[in-house]
């Protein structure tokens, strides 16, 4: 999927909502526990009752792999019911991965290859080599961490060249564009910094921002689009949390479809407003 | 496993060797692809020609997440089968995680709990709060990602404050020492910049060096000896595509033990040397 096509979904769908697939099994509804794979079973109602209002699932690797062989099967499942129910779906590994060069390219291997995501999450501190083994896929992505949404983004990401007043978020920003284009790499920026969008669209005005950290988190989608959006949308905004968990009864997948619903009608309204969609 | 106890075992079998099991499909022998499991197969008969001249086995994630669910499984076992036949070494899953804390601390528990690993590869660009869920766990490790042999090394990890003149890897060995102890923490520092070692050494005297680099990646033994190692040995010298496709003949894992012991032997005389044994 490319950029251009990633546009008309969202405006098909006239909206910009990423869901996060953190499937825990301590939170997920007591009665899944029953079933032959709670995890799986979790998700696909969660993804049949959120579907029609979001553009990307992104499961978070930690909590399938916490769960050993057995989640590793349920985010198989998981990632082969998108493509076959929902085949408009970008599908994101938020896994964080990036190593030396004949790594990175066995971690693509493994995302890009044996499961079919679209896109995966990569940290950007060892450099060049380590996030190129994953553009070289035809129609698949990149997102490359750059401003993250925790506290600890404060330790290393904010480090400053004196002289040019650069920080190390700026520079991967900078730097990282040489090695893609807006076509196949897009940048994690946390919503906790929505005034902070603003310069980091004077460095990546055409690229797509994937941004956590709206609702559970604390951020406002009002100023993420504000200071986020650019002329093909540009934005995809993550919620996890606040969908999946609001409520761990037997409505539960009712319930997620309601607040993804309600996300989805705030992000119609915005693009709207903007004049991305009619 | 704490760092006296890592000394002890560096003292017995002198050797600071870290084997790492990079095992790729395409690299193994062929005739091991007819056994039920490939991966497992080369990796047992290689942990059995190599265990008497190592310390610690260093499983590449990305090797197995690229075979899917049998690469997990292959894994699994592997690790399995060393606490099993081999409970004095010290196995570090080079995973170079890193996510916000809650999904941090999800990580920790598929290397920790669900893996019986001792020690995980983390990547610093999250900060604190990303690394600190790996530290809860007692006897357990985080090897932090300082310098990496790699090219793209120089593209973030020099980046410099120029009022200090501190690069961010000099910044991410200050800083993160705060976040636990010798004990529990440990540095990646390649191989290929052995001059650096010197200044690294000022910055974090006591802590153990997870050096990878040398053969393959052009790293020196005896340049890494002299710069790295402090009172209590402090240095893990990892080797994997040396060691373990040294051939694929029938005869590799006869061959891959021959190069551990060589590498060890080189190891045993500079321990010497350096009066860390008798």
């Amino acid at each position: 999927m490319n950029n251009k096509q990633l546009f008309e979904n969202i405006k098909k769908k006239a909206s910009f909502l990423c869901i996060g697939l953190d499937t825990d099994v301590s939170k997920i509804p007591t009665f899944l526990l029953d079933s032959i794979d709670p995890m799986f079973a979790f998700n696909k109602e969660i993804i049949d009752a959120t579907a029609p209002y979001t553009i990307a699932y992104k499961p978070n690797l930690a909590f399938y792999e916490s769960e050993g062989l057995k989640g590793w099967q349920s985010l198989e499942k998981t990632v082969q019911y998108i493509h076959e129910n929902y085949p408009e779906i970008f599908l994101i590994a938020d896994a964080k991965r990036g190593d030396i060069g004949n790594t990175s390219s066995m971690y693509a291997r493994a995302f890009f290859e044996k499961m079919k995501f679209d896109a995966v999450t990569v940290a950007p501190y060892m450099g060049e080599d380590s996030v190129k083994p994953f553009l070289t896929y035809q129609g698949k992505w990149v997102v490359l961490l750059a401003l993250t949404s925790n506290k600890g983004a404060i330790d290393f990401q904010y480090f400053t060249d004196c002289n040019s007043g650069e920080k190390l978020f700026e520079k991967v920003l900078r730097i990282s564009q040489n090695w893609g284009s807006e076509a196949n790499m897009m940048y994690v920026v946390g919503a906790t910094k929505a005034d902070e969008l603003a310069g980091i669209r004077k460095i990546v005005p055409d690229h797509f921002l994937l941004v956590p950290g709206v609702g559970a988190q604390g951020g406002s989608l009002q100023e993420v689009a504000k200071f986020g959006l650019n002329k093909q949308c540009g934005l995809i905004v993550n919620s996890s949390r606040a969908i999946i968990y609001d409520s761990n009864g037997q409505d539960f997948a009712v319930k997620a479809g309601a607040s993804a619903l309600e996300i989805r009608d705030e992000m119609s309204e915005l693009l709207r407003f903007y004049d991305l969609i009619p």
